[in-house]
């Protein structure tokens, strides 16, 4: 038996994976909502267990910080499997990282099907979650229950970590890793997600831009008013406006003082990478529907801007009547929720200061206009040179012919805190379709990429086995 | 029997007017949800019919511009009461024009009491529209139903005309005044609401301000994109925040180009009104919460700005995500609703090409940032010297002990489309004390003031029938 065997193994097994991968979407689990997280865990588990994986489900101390039941931390699922063949050397320790909750369904009426139902079409599965992270996970889960029923053992250590508050910003997972130190020990992590472009060539992705999420509230009258009275009364979503406006030009360059004074230019090798990734700028115009790109960038920008660029984008506002016809009122409040994107050496709570400190300066007090401060993460990014880079490489080209490696994600997770914590290079791979659909309506994944991340997974503990142990060679 | 055993009459018949307002209540209509509209016209006309007036449901002839099924105009309720008592001069007609529909219950949380129950509290009777206009409705069909039962005639010919759209601008009335204009004829029209001041002295109020209604709608992706993307795809809500911003200063004036070329200055006579009206500014802060007026506004500059300064408000504003927590996304589109207040000489559609004109000539084009015109209605003023403007204010003072005259509310009504229609005055007066949340949670009416409000329209009655006929004085 060798690895072909496994991989025509897998491609057997494409009607079990999906139906794994169906029982996970049906489960919701709205991290934002506090919806159905235990539930969505304990079919995580279920779906560990079968698989062979020795699986225990993990919680906060009570007299943790978020040990009260009002703000009770979500489980992780935690899985292991251990070598068995004995070597001369310990064996390495690799960690799969994945997280089982979900973004929110909305705007639920732009659905096509079901967001919770999982249904297949063709090589098409839909549903929230379907890519981020179910499909991911499922890979992983699915890699390691296959190689255990082919070979009868694993080559190297095996960790998961699945956690259910990656889509809020990963809130209480430094505090389990802190907790459970011990247990996770290892040498390396696969993230929880990684691209696949439109070559369907992945993505393999070495850092995470960071990210300071915030919620500006402007307070007017003590209730909506009667319009008439704008003479008198201070329209709370008009000062919002003119706070809004202060933030950033019409380029997207953020006018808060000092808000890049830590940044830093890329590195001559990361300059290098940047040259390798593609973009197909057309595709990507058709997929989301418009004319140019911000600020018109092309070319090695457009990577540029995606590796390294800080953002201050709305992800959300509201005020007053936003029903049917009209309604004329002063709103009694108006706020908005803002995500700033930091990149390397920014600091979330020093940023969260500047901006707090800005607005104030700019007139804006905090009696009528309040800051809060909802989720802070840094940017975290693996060294090009590691050798964990160049395993997940060669495993990636063996699977779809071909791999890119990207400096950085343009988007944010908890990076920092693993690489910190357990001192391990993160990598990103994985078989999300660039124009899946994630956190939109109609999220699909594709089978024939979950099909090809499954055995990549394979190729990579295969070859991690025989690289050397962190632990071994760098004793802490 | 005179007018004196009539108010006492009145004063003996107060839980039958509550229990007819609360039935009223009890029947949601809101028209900017087309809901419950023609079954509270039912429970109008069966309360006018049980009042002895002699009552009809009006519709638009089926070949109007409004005939189709879709867009079907709420009815009409009219109602008519001759006056038996010969003459040697044909009788006046007084014209009494209320609304049936009410505001959206919305943010219904904030409610103390289901705002479609009509619970009585002591003095306190709370709901949606219990004064805004059902209280003020009930007080006209009381008055003449008392009247009519102590006398056994009325001293004027009596019309009452009472729509169901004027929360979201009388859509259709200047339509139902063409179709119906020989019916519609009469000498004086009492308006549809009146405020009652702290000192519990009813102002009188001759015009009202005119609106523009519009909704600024910015289009970005085709779907919510991962914020992520930020780098490269333009955020509508970012747009909507720029364009918005350019409409106003910080001061609340309009930044249009030419919006104020109309606008003329109040006259010496109007401006002697002013002194006149009274303000307290320290029950006005404290009840909505507020520390200090828009611009530090004071004294006189108070009733001029509620008398004549135009304004641009923000009623509604929507983007993204507005859940709990996190969500990180570019929003697909970003909307706001803006109602514009416009003085007598202003145009609303001249100054909607305005708007579209300067957002266009800011570089806001219309594909991605499109402008739609939701309602417009100009400004009205009875002139000051008019007779029926003693009228009312002797039957006032009759009754509350005092009057104060406002040369304009700072409200918007379609007071022109009656004036200019029937060519007659149209003068406001009522019960709706001036803090009693019209437009917002727990809104109520004052028992007290509606017995007043009815006794006074008994007087204005009265006064009118002896004043002289326009129609016969001034043959059209």
């Amino acid at each position: 038996m060798d690895r072909r065997d496994l991989f025509s193994y897998i491609d057997s097994r494409k009607d079990d994976l999906i139906a794994d991968l169906q029982s996970l979407i049906r489960q919701r689990s709205v991290s934002a909502k506090k919806q159905g997280l235990e539930q969505c865990a304990a079919v995580v588990a279920g779906i560990m267990i079968k698989a062979g994986i020795n699986t225990r489900i993990l919680n906060l101390p009570k007299d943790g910080k978020s040990g009260d039941q009002n703000n009770r931390a979500p489980p992780i699922v935690y899985g292991e499997v251990k070598a068995k063949k004995k070597s001369s050397r310990p064996p390495k320790t690799l960690m799969f990282y994945n997280h089982y909750d979900v973004q929110p369904e909305d705007p639920i009426e732009l659905w096509e099907h079901d967001p919770y139902e999982g249904v297949v079409e063709g090589d098409y599965i839909y549903g929230r979650g379907s890519s981020d992270d179910k499909g991911e996970l499922i890979t992983r889960i699915k890699a390691v229950e296959y190689y255990l029923k082919i070979f009868g053992d694993v080559p190297c250590n095996i960790k998961f970590l699945v956690e259910g508050e990656e889509e809020i910003g990963s809130v209480h997972v430094e505090e389990y890793l802190a907790s459970y130190h011990d247990d996770l020990a290892c040498d390396g992590v696969i993230w929880e997600f990684g691209y696949v472009n439109e070559q369907n060539i992945p993505i393999i992705t070495l850092g995470m831009k960071g990210l300071l999420f915030v919620e500006l509230i402007s307070t007017g009258p003590n209730r909506d008013a009667h319009s008439s009275l704008a003479v008198l009364i201070e329209n709370p979503a008009w000062k919002l406006v003119r706070a809004l406006n202060k933030l950033t030009d019409s380029s997207g360059k953020i006018l808060i003082t000092d808000w890049y004074k830590e940044v830093r230019d890329l590195t001559e090798s990361e300059k290098t990478f940047l040259q390798t990734e593609s973009f197909d700028e057309i595709r990507f115009k058709t997929e989301y529907g418009i004319h140019s790109f911000l600020n018109n960038v092309q070319g090695i920008e457009i990577q540029r801007a995606l590796v390294s660029m800080p953002t201050c984008n709305i992800a959300g506002m509201i005020s007053g009547y936003t029903g049917e016809g009209a309604k004329t009122i002063i709103p009694s409040t108006a706020s908005v929720k803002i995500d700033f994107r930091l990149v390397p050496e920014m600091n979330p709570t020093v940023q969260f200061e500047r901006l707090k400190k800005y607005l104030v300066d700019n007139g804006f007090d905090e009696r009528s206009l309040s800051v809060r401060f909802l989720h802070g993460e840094a940017a975290s990014r693996t060294d090009v040179n590691d050798p964990f880079v160049e395993t997940v490489s060669e495993s990636a080209q063996e699977v779809y012919g071909g791999a890119k490696i990207s400096v950085s994600s343009p988007a944010t997770g908890p990076m920092d805190t693993f690489s910190k914590n357990l001192n391990v290079p993160c990598i990103s791979i994985g078989s999300t379709f660039i124009y899946s659909k994630m956190h939109s309506p109609n999220e699909f994944a594709r089978t024939d990429l979950l099909l090809k991340t499954t055995k990549c997974m394979c190729g990579i503990m295969d070859r991690f086995a025989s690289g050397y142990s962190r632990k071994e060679n760098h004793p802490e």
